[in-house]
């Protein structure tokens, strides 16, 4: 294991009814922007609990964060909290809400140009306080300090990392969640778990509870995520999801180990490209990036294979075969088809997704920074 | 799964060399209690690392802190720390002096009688800052918000939970507890044991993730415990305990699960009345605690029995006993024997116990509340 530092500050109130503890968080006097997506939080009741909540505060609202949240859209709501003056920060949505949310508190005290905080790594010293009310368990944002920003007028999709930007608190209900499209149910589903194996699933670095940890998320996922796709209101299936995906990517898992992260760079790439939605992306890319990267991660597969899938028989190729398989399966199972041609998309995009990476110099991607431009196009041709 | 909130603003430094990391922890202006236990860290290189961190600032050196740390003991430091006008604590030790050192850093401002805190549970406002560096891994004291406190004039042993006295920072470098005697180290491993099945072996809540990883963390400190008491300096099994140590009592497996701890509470009156080490008590009670609550937590133990002690075989009573008998083998295989007579105790404490427990009011141990002292009676003639 090598050494870490390990600090997560962000206040979690999970359950039914908690919506109402944001008047607890916030302070009295907040002059609160209020954040959010398409407006799906007004049909299902979220809203109303959000602003009854907030009380007499004076609330400032901005609408329309869309998935992938965009640089241009997001300035907009920069302009308004600068205009108004606003303090604080409250994101009411899913992962892309959150993400945006941590743009905007970092970019409004920035004294530059703030596409210089994504595209140049920019130093930040301030942050507006974030608080937020996640509605989609996913990404894991809601109890992370990293973000991941979109500007589709120039095809970039960038991310930044700083502590001041992890949300002071998060509202967990999952029963704020029961409304959601299965489609995007299973798309978190998938996306979390994408989120453990790229922390995971590389090759042996003696971390044993990190493994577990690890381990134990993907059963959860596995379990759970089946049983609340199956009955979207069960609240015990959807509590666990829900747990689960915040500690897919809440920094626990990854401490001290090597990371991937190869498959969730070349997803961006499909995601810029073909606009596929980027859980989607990670379910066509994984299986092949297994196949592909095999040898690297024998050890770490076998592992994998017996502890999470209960693969045992057979010589150690049967098995690695049958945990890429089973890994496939599940995403199909989830109804999330693992295949470029299942999109549309041809075979050649391989060659221009290999090429994207080139020039952004991402040339050597993975936990052993072996996965060069050829091999990315290897693994997509195999994902055709 | 119950409604719950998890805050833990702890910053954890782990791994080698990270006591130099004190400096970057600590104001440059911090006017530092260092409160310790007997003087082993002198010994062991500890201090003079510490020493070295904390450079030119103004230090107060307080040694002498017990295992089970004493209030009269404590008040010297408070007097102390009052006196020199001390603003931060690093407790350099166990989770004795790391116990400690929350309660002098609540009593310092604490305008009442500090005994309070603990008897009355007195109202905290305000806690000097603290940062610990561990150097025995056992009780989580490192990154949780309560301590243990006796006062062994008049015989008590009671405890505070309180936000404000989480560490700001604990340094963990496993090579400091490479020097540690077998005993510490498997009393550490036991204790830490003793945290997740007071959390875990209850009834199921429906708590998918936390059960999980309680499980994890169990595997790990039987895993690589015992790899750890057979090759005291393999960093890598060491790192491990310490890590699973922490995570046995750091607040996440207990978050909105039912929770027990009868086991503690009747270990702690074996220590005020025989004097025989915290981690032994639990040992002797749990297996026998677990024999006669067996009806009450029948599913867990199968579930326990099956995820970490690999037991499917035979009827759920068969499994039942195996599964106990697996749990007192693992303590006696650290070299923890589990009978009162092994500790020159007889039968007749149990009663001793029972009237103790029923004097202070705790007529209602466990997670259902049907541990009344004939209970504790029964558990501890069966322990005999």
């Amino acid at each position: 294991m090598e050494n870490f530092t390990y600090h997560n500050p962000t206040r979690i109130r999970f359950g039914r009814g908690q919506i109402a503890a944001v008047d607890r968080e916030l302070p009295a006097d907040a002059k609160v922007m209020l954040l959010a997506g398409g407006g799906s939080i007004k049909r299902n009741g979220v809203y109303d609990q959000v602003r009854r909540a907030l009380g007499r505060r004076t609330v400032f609202e901005f609408f329309g964060v869309e998935a992938n949240p965009d640089y241009d859209t997001l300035m907009k709501a920069v302009g308004l909290c600068r205009r108004e003056k606003a303090d604080w920060i409250l994101a009411v949505g899913g992962g892309s809400v959150l993400d945006g949310a941590k743009f905007v508190a970092a970019a409004v005290p920035f004294a530059g140009e703030p596409w210089d905080i994504l595209a140049r790594q920019a130093r930040i010293t301030q942050s507006l306080p974030i608080g937020t009310v996640l509605t989609l368990p996913a990404t894991g944002s809601e109890a992370n300090d990293s973000a991941v920003i979109s500007r589709r007028s120039i095809r970039e999709k960038l991310a930044f990392i700083n502590p001041l930007v992890f949300p002071r608190f998060s509202i967990l209900d999952p029963e704020t969640t029961f409304s959601l499209p299965a489609r995007q149910v299973a798309n978190g589903i998938g996306d979390a778990f994408c989120h453990v194996v790229e922390q995971y699933l590389t090759y042996p670095a003696d971390a044993a509870l990190q493994d577990r940890f690890a381990e134990s998320i993907m059963q959860v996922l596995i379990e759970e995520g089946t049983k609340t796709l199956a009955q979207p209101t069960d609240y015990a299936a959807r509590a666990n999801l829900v747990w689960a995906a915040t500690w897919g990517l809440n920094g626990a898992i990854g401490l001290g180990v090597p990371q991937d992260w190869a498959t969730h760079m070349i997803g961006h790439e499909l995601t810029a490209l073909h606009g596929i939605d980027h859980a989607r992306t990670l379910a066509i890319v994984l299986p092949s990036l297994l196949q592909v990267q095999r040898e690297g991660k024998r050890a770490k597969l076998l592992q994998y294979g017996a502890r999470v899938w209960n693969l045992h028989e057979g010589s150690e190729d049967v098995r690695i075969d049958a945990v890429i398989a089973a890994t496939r399966k599940f995403f199909e199972s989830l109804g999330i088809p693992t295949r470029l041609a299942n999109y549309g998309v041809k075979a050649d995009s391989a060659a221009e997704v290999a090429r994207r990476l080139q020039a952004r110099g991402m040339v050597r991607l993975g936990e052993r920074g072996d996965i060069t431009p050829a091999v990315v196009e290897k693994i997509l041709r195999l994902a055709a």
